[in-house]
């Protein structure tokens, strides 16, 4: 089976990059706009059995998500999220109240988030729901953010909680009772997009992903699109009070939650040492909560993880849709 | 079960429209690109099991189809295409041979179009195999053709065959011999991307869409957003030498696949009265082949189907992805 990276490897070798437009390997495409602005877009599927069941969601918590994995993304580029456009294969037996609740908190969602609705592709499936969302948003040339900006020296650090959504997502496997706060970071995530809007205008901000399929996979990423390493000091994790919970109950590995477990939607940046302590600040006072300082990039080229100064041995498997990475 | 229209209607009611924008209902979203160009962005869904079999498909052709349903949607505004998202949902046990060759034939179709590929998504699928792809064309704003621009008194013609594609499928589902240019239609439909630019840029083309779910439903999606009604005589209606050869030897009515079969991927538009004869003159000298006119725009707010000046009895039932319309 091929893995997810060959296939984005493929492509990207097959078309040659052209000026003003970024393509495959970002968390989302860059088109022209004008000749300050750009516009970003991206597209994410979300198919049923693999990464929704519709035992443990509800249609308007779905739809909901559907739309912000993608917010997630526009804001991992610092952009403003603009237009939607909603394809759905929709199981011929599907329940005509279910499929009207879909629609009603989809529609509601763009509209919290000032988006219009522009089009897409309504179709029936046989068997499994399948949703793939398109959301193109804006930026100032400037203020975008990618992957590739990190130097050696920069600060990693993550904006949003981490971990939360995998045990989560243990919760409604397990049929857990309460947890209801996890539960609601897994179902109805929602995306940083007024911090994405602010880290893009902020020159110190390096490189810029968000965090969808578990940290160490997407500082991975990173670092390869940087060309650079970096060390992170797990102690340096934050386990949110949810997770501290969460993971008592489940008797789950709150560090494993935060390092591996996906559907974070958290932000991922870095950020060049001399701005950091103001940029924190700024922060802070502006979302009501801090960065959370993970480490440094190094220039060695890979991922070191360490605790209290000593190598950390990563027990973890990553998870990948293709069952490895 | 919704109906398609009525989930079209539901999300067209909660977004007002704004301008510079146009969004759900024609065959494309309409952006804001400078004060002269605009965008258009498509996005198409296949759904194996409904729009495509892995049994009488290759991937080389599955792939082709899945960029050209799109194309097919930019033509029809009059757009030039030129990026692209790929989504692809595959099913765990996909074999690797089958998803290089998909990849290699969707990058190949791109670069024939001169296409940028921009980004996508690559997931996997419990079951079924999913595909969504998003195009994003230009087009001078004023050489956009729309749905709702149809007259009274305009000449309504279509670009390309009809029925072919409908008689490959029974072709294919009947495991039928030979017939390889009706199946090759079905297959790999070519959209009319040069004859959608060139039709965009002559002023007499007062409304324009693209022949996707079969004649009769999609001529009555143009009346509709025109507040027109049509006269259509079905003698007008020309079976080409591959539908004849394909309708014989398979037992089918060849009129029946130019009314309601599918995925034709034709270009349906109506012409001023006054522009008809030289752009029709024109059209056959730049293309190679005519177009064919049908009839004819009234004020009477129906599809009026006649034969020999007399009303046809329509005894097809048109198709639907969900059974009915």
């Amino acid at each position: 089976m091929l893995k997810e990276a060959d296939i984005i490897k493929t492509l990207q070798s097959a078309f040659a990059p052209i000026s003003g437009v970024v393509g495959i390997g970002d968390d989302a495409a860059v088109l022209p706009f004008n000749e300050t602005e750009s516009y970003v877009v991206t597209k994410d599927i979300l198919v049923e059995h693999r990464h929704f069941r519709l035992t443990t969601t509800d249609a308007a918590s779905l739809a909901h998500k559907a739309l912000h994995v993608n917010l997630s993304d526009v804001a991992a580029m610092g952009a403003e999220p603009l237009f939607v456009l909603l394809g759905i294969a929709l199981p011929a037996n599907s329940d005509e109240v279910w499929v009207s609740q879909f629609l009603g908190s989809f529609a509601e969602a763009c509209k919290k988030q000032s988006l219009i609705l522009v089009g897409g592709d309504t179709t029936a499936s046989e068997r499994d729901l399948f949703i793939s969302v398109t959301v193109i948003g804006k930026a100032k040339m400037k203020n975008l953010k990618f992957r590739r900006g990190a130097k050696t020296g920069d600060i990693l650090c993550v904006a949003g909680a981490l971990g939360e959504a995998h045990a989560g997502l243990v919760a409604l496997e397990t049929n857990a009772q309460s947890l209801d706060a996890v539960k609601a970071k897994l179902l109805r995530p929602l995306a940083l997009c007024a911090e994405g809007v602010w880290l893009g205008a902020e020159a110190g901000v390096t490189a810029m992903m968000d965090v969808s399929d578990g940290l160490v996979v997407d500082v991975g990423r990173l670092l390869q699109a940087s060309k650079t390493g970096a060390v992170i000091d797990v102690e340096a994790l934050q386990t949110s009070s949810n997770l501290a919970e969460a993971s008592a109950k489940l008797s789950i590995d709150a560090r494993e939650c935060m390092l591996v477990g996906g559907e974070d939607y958290a932000l991922l940046l870095t950020v060049s040492p001399s701005n950091f302590e103001k940029l924190a600040k700024d922060f802070q006072e502006k979302f009501g909560y801090a960065l959370t300082k993970l480490g440094v990039i190094t220039d060695r080229k890979k991922l070191e993880l360490r605790e209290g100064g000593n190598p950390f041995l990563f027990p973890y498997k990553p998870y990948s849709h293709f069952g490895e990475l």
